[in-house]
């Protein structure tokens, strides 16, 4: 390969020649050799950098002296970077500096670099028009950027992937249970027999939990829009010019049509990050519903003959390299793995916002690494267990009729008419005798047949449809 | 031991004599004999349980015939139980049944019972005045009752204990935040120096920490406030009159003070507990920020001698049984514990609230006794050590002054008038040379002693206070 | 209360006068004031303290000068915590010092002022014939003597709680392997329906997990047999004779009953715990055993009409207090539900374990609590599963036979005769129209009925039993 | 992009036409569009089922009839995989189906068809010569074979980087810890200071604990050496000739160098993956370890003016965008992001490993991608750390030494000579006073200044070196 020589503060080196990043870049490639081609900093970190890095020339155009000709360079580069033109600069992994700086200078050498080139210079330059310290990096601080870029991205992320992702399973949930609504079934508690319910509203519980999971992610986006930007090194503001802070929030809510404003404590936003371990708690409170949703309906698909057998869902693909004809709850079993992750990354998150010390968390690209995943992975895995699963449910009613008729617990309905011992004896009995309810209420002389049938009738016993 | 004979639908159980307990409760001693002296099911249960209980029965006698005697007999009794007369008639442990419905049968046994003995009865009476089932649970079932005292503990003891235990820390910090707003010391970021700060200021970060983990423990109460009572065993509301769901709520809500509301969807109410994990989720970001500020306290105070040393914080106690004179930061260790705990429960808690089935979620105790551990815990440890430690906290200016002089990091102020190429250059000699600032600046020629003097103030680098 | 003046060395201290305890164990009290009433030190570590200071005394006699009255009256007060005489004597809670100095102090003051006692002294005397640093203390810190009190905790309660609980159910359900070895069912795979197993081959899958979590146990106690002791103030064992370390250490060993020795490097069993997190990685493994194990023996038997209902499981208890005559599998509940904490305990011991600093790890006490906690959980709730659940499983045949008798899965006897395509089909079509694999087999022409049986047999499908 | 048709039992795909996978692969493109560009079934696995697919084909040739041309076919290919040279043509993503089935056929069809290919067929004929399942799958099922291919993966990345990683750490700190072991420092318990230790003693401990790490992983192999192949579907071994799984298990342990045995229960192998559980236990220990040796260093080399600054660590990058000529212990903090990382990861493990049903546990690949995933962190994150920070660790004496001298923490060795009380009457008394411990016990009158200096010496109190 060919290379060219970049330097920092510390001194000199190689850089792949047609590399726009620079030496802080190469030196943490050669630093951090772990899991360099399975772990790279997410791309909606580099992004959301794109978004700030132009917010910040913009101010510091307007509040700090920065050369409009550098504020425009800056920003055509960012949005080169956001267009997915440049994706290829930004080869650093998440196990390096905690504080994010060597992510924050590969974006501020690429923008410098890759502006210079723009302006009609060669990379192998000594000198380049657009300094990646004095002037990308103006007025900030990796300990204000970075997490900055975390919320950017998480905000961003929570809106465009995972707040979507599940409201449109939520959305074919409600439509499946107004459709099952008056499908009567019998009810399951501790997994046995109980009084009945109809399908669609053992849907809606499934609804309700997702209704509540979204308001549960609204509610942590007021802590995720809040902006450490303008803190620069330890939350003073340091080297930031008057009005800075308040001013590049409004850039970046501007750009991103997202509701960001500037933190109101910014020693909070550089050394700890509880609005993204509070958010992955809504996440993680999600992925706790999901796993209960997705159990509940590879079970009640159970079978095909010697299951529960009550709804059916799509054959998707052969499921068994052996078994012929076997098809399986496939996407089920995604989107439960998906929330053992969530519930694993949900740890990591903890460790790592608790860890902070003094002015600086230095777990932030682990933090956000995990956030990402976990909010990705709930947004996509929500589609495809909706498109491939959900979307393609339905009753098989002659299963749930059956299960219905047999069941012992519609003696449930006698309590308030003959007392619970003498309607729980009618059910040990028939359990013992093997026989129906009614047989066995009837020879016990607890009640009449007529009174049976008028009294016992499962429509009547699921409440208010 | 003394015993009388108690019945159930299984048949006949020897009770110990004065016990006013029964049957049911006496099989879960025999049958569960796991920690009984370690884990009861928690006392705020119990409690929460009288209430619904005298909320139920005041319902059941407007709406479903229960007669006036018995709804004012099961009120006594609920009463009793809430001034903490009955504690000993409780012995039942957390690893019960998942529905919790031994608790809850321990409950209507203990009220029926008592309340028998309130009216003239004889606890060997072979039938009782009321009876556990019919008249104590009327109207209702385990797999309603349970979630619903859940939600009443929960939201009580976050009220009563976690909620006021934070906000007299925080108000604690934010005095000393006040108090130390003007004292300049050396920032710290990954662990190392950096550019200057002040006490107040870093202390109203961990303020702001607190003051978000509030927010965020407020965002779940809604949830909480959503109580199951009324959809008796699958949420369909089987045996119960008209209208009661909204009305029993109603009634708890006047009995506790506290906003209950009847929940939207009682399906979910029972097969899920999301609220619970949402909150717990919330509990836990205060973990988290909790261990971050009591890590602070104890590595800023360590020393005496050979630490960092910047504040004092009061001796309490002698810290070694080996090192005589020796004081350690004790209360940071308590709360550091709890902070780990906290974040263990946390993940029980998700594990139960994501192993739910069909109708019925089966983890209810074990999911509300760690929620109730770490209310209690952060609400107890944030007092002690609010008590202990924060309010005793105070700057070692001597120190301060000695660490602030010596820092390197000073020399970031230059960036914006030499550069920050050169301005590492003088902090990176200074350091080599073991020389200051001043020193080294003036010698490389970069400033002259009056613009480094101008120019390099520490006062000046804290932002506006 | 009536009260005497104690003092340290920070000055007096009012104790209840007739407590054993001193003036260390009161400021305690008074300092944390956190879940007193549910979080007391384990009695485990109290009376593993209890073995420590007599074989301490015994030691300190031979190689330290201890007067071996002071020998003997130490070692009769630690035979009468042992018999858990003194229970009431050690109120202290786990939120204390990190250290666990004050639980060494409260032993340490126990065993001294009730020695004092012993030998004719009175608990108001100023001057007490034995001191509780300098004599039940000598050649000790908390520092070495609480991680020593953990290893002998966590090594007893292995041996005597989960390692007998364990193997109680493991031979149990080798028993009924054995006794079900032949009882052809379906298998289920996906929790759809495969191929044939035996309920025996279930089983042993059970007794196999159990058996490589048991080997998994053991494979932990060479580290937990290291002792602390010795070790002293830093690990340097200042202040100890010659030879004291292995001598104690022995003598421990002989007083127990258990292979315990003196750690190779004392400076790790102060500032790290890594064998209690390893040893409890083996009790989660075991935990996540049971988890899958109770599972499926409730889903196994869920039912009695609509479920699985492949075995039955005794009815211990009434299981619901709405419907009647309704059972559950509540052990099943109990030990998931421990399962769950168990696996929760495991994270607040890793986040204890990880953030020891320099020469002590200051999560002790919140590292034992969790770990004595899973292993008693773990070990009674076998038992209690054992006893209440597995030891009265039996099949229930009828359903067994039904169930095999309509599977499709059988079709995969069929890949080795007419390949994995053709027996898609055939599977594929029986399962569209609702017939039996041989009536569409013998259809689609593919085989005669005389091969279809010869060939399709459950029998000879689950291999060598 | 041109296509062909492919055909699985379901019926027709379009695959892409130079693609070597074939229906059911691209079925999971388009079912699974969850993650694709990031989560990528784990390399190790692939090449895991390159040797279990070539010993089966081995031994299907030896036992049951498969044509040699194939078999050596089928091997040719295997090696293809391992070599590499196949990479683009396993696309899957780890949220799958849960049984890995599609991975197991995407690798069956890999082979098949690129074996066709090597035979000097085309891609497009209809017919292949190889088939993915009657050949390259014959006598196997996705239930067997990818467990086995995670116990080959989990193995092979223990041995090849994780053992490897730890070890060249562990070997460095021995030997910092020999070179530096007379270096007489101050001891820190509860962060504040203690009686001396050496610096070579305090570097022992890590060296201790990461023994014992490694102790922890070795008792772990046995379990992870046991091959679930030859279970087939269920574990019955429905489909494989006599003696096939000891038989394969010989040959893979042949192929990978590995001590592979065929596990003596194949229901667990299939249904639970404990060994997986239990040897991340051992992983999350050594992740705890490096937590805790980590923050050591980080604390120790922290300032450079304020703060401990006992150590040196190399210089390896700026540390700052803002603040010119810091450095920051940059490896300390991505080895402990890792830490957080694992103890994440292993919670995922634990909650796929619990939640098995019946005969199959179906979060097998979020569990071997979350083992990888630590596995490659641990090892590779120990090199970084080791050559980059560990190797040039060295002692700042100055510091040290001033430190020490300063200490109060001395006076413990004159509890020996004048008892613990007045030696803390000592320490408390030069704290308050500010004075030195010397001057103060001279002036208390307790000893003699010769005394004191025969006494009191550092170099005496830190045991036997």
């Amino acid at each position: 390969m060919d290379y060219r020589i970049e330097k920092d503060t510390m001194g000199e080196v190689k850089v792949p020649a047609t590399a726009y990043y620079g030496a802080q870049t190469q030196r943490s490639i050669d630093n951090f050799k772990i899991a360099q081609d399975i772990n790279r900093m997410p791309k909606e970190i580099i992004k959301a950098f794109a978004y700030l890095k132009k917010a910040a020339a913009i101010t510091n155009g307007e509040l700090a002296g920065l050369a409009p000709e550098k504020v425009k360079l800056i920003g055509q580069v960012c949005d080169e970077i956001l267009e997915g033109k440049l994706d290829n600069e930004f080869p650093l992994v998440v196990w390096q500096t905690g504080s994010g700086t060597q992510s924050n200078m590969n974006v501020n050498e690429v923008v410098a670099y890759r502006a210079h080139v723009l302006n009609g210079g060669q990379l192998s330059d000594k000198d380049k028009f657009i300094h990646p310290n004095d002037d990308v990096n103006k007025s900030q601080s990796s300990n204000d950027t970075f997490p900055t870029a975390m919320h950017i991205a998480a905000y961003k992320i929570l809106m465009e992937t995972t707040i979507p992702g599940i409201k449109k399973l939520r959305d074919t949930l409600a439509q499946k249970s107004r459709e099952y609504m008056h499908i009567v079934k019998i009810g399951r508690t501790h997994f046995m027999d109980a009084t009945p319910i109809t399908l669609g509203q053992e849907l809606s519980g499934y609804v309700s939990q997702l209704d509540h999971g979204l308001k549960a992610i609204n509610n942590t986006l007021a802590h995720l829009s809040e902006l450490a930007l303008g803190g620069t090194a330890v939350g003073t503001g340091i080297n930031t010019p008057e009005g800075y802070a308040v001013h590049v929030a409004g850039k970046i809510a501007e750009l991103t049509g997202l509701p960001f404003v500037t933190a109101e404590n910014k020693f909070e936003s550089l050394a700890a990050h509880d609005a993204i371990v509070e958010a992955h708690g809504a996440l993680k409170t999600v992925a706790v519903a999901l796993m209960k949703i997705a159990n509940d309906v590879r079970m009640l698909s159970s079978g095909p003959r010697s299951g529960i057998g009550e709804i059916m869902i799509p054959d998707n693909e052969p499921g068994s390299s052996i078994m012929p004809g076997k098809v399986n709850p496939t996407q089920c079993e995604a989107l439960t793995m998906i929330a053992a992750q969530v519930m694993g990354n949900d740890v990591a998150i903890g460790i790592g916002g608790a860890t902070g010390h003094f002015e600086l968390n230095v777990f932030k690209p682990v933090m956000i690494y995990n956030f990402l995943h976990s909010a990705r992975l709930i947004g996509e895995g929500c589609v495809s267990f909706n498109d491939k699963c959900a979307a393609g449910l339905e009753p098989i009613e002659k299963n749930i009729q059956a299960h219905l008729n047999n069941s012992l617990m519609l003696v449930t309905s006698l309590n308030t008419k003959i007392g619970y011992y003498k309607a729980a004896e009618i059910a040990q009995t028939a359990h013992r005798k093997g026989q129906t309810l009614k047989e066995t209420a009837v020879e016990l002389g607890y009640v009449t047949p007529e009174e049976f049938d008028a009294w016992v009738d499962p429509k009547t016993m699921v409440g208010k449809i």
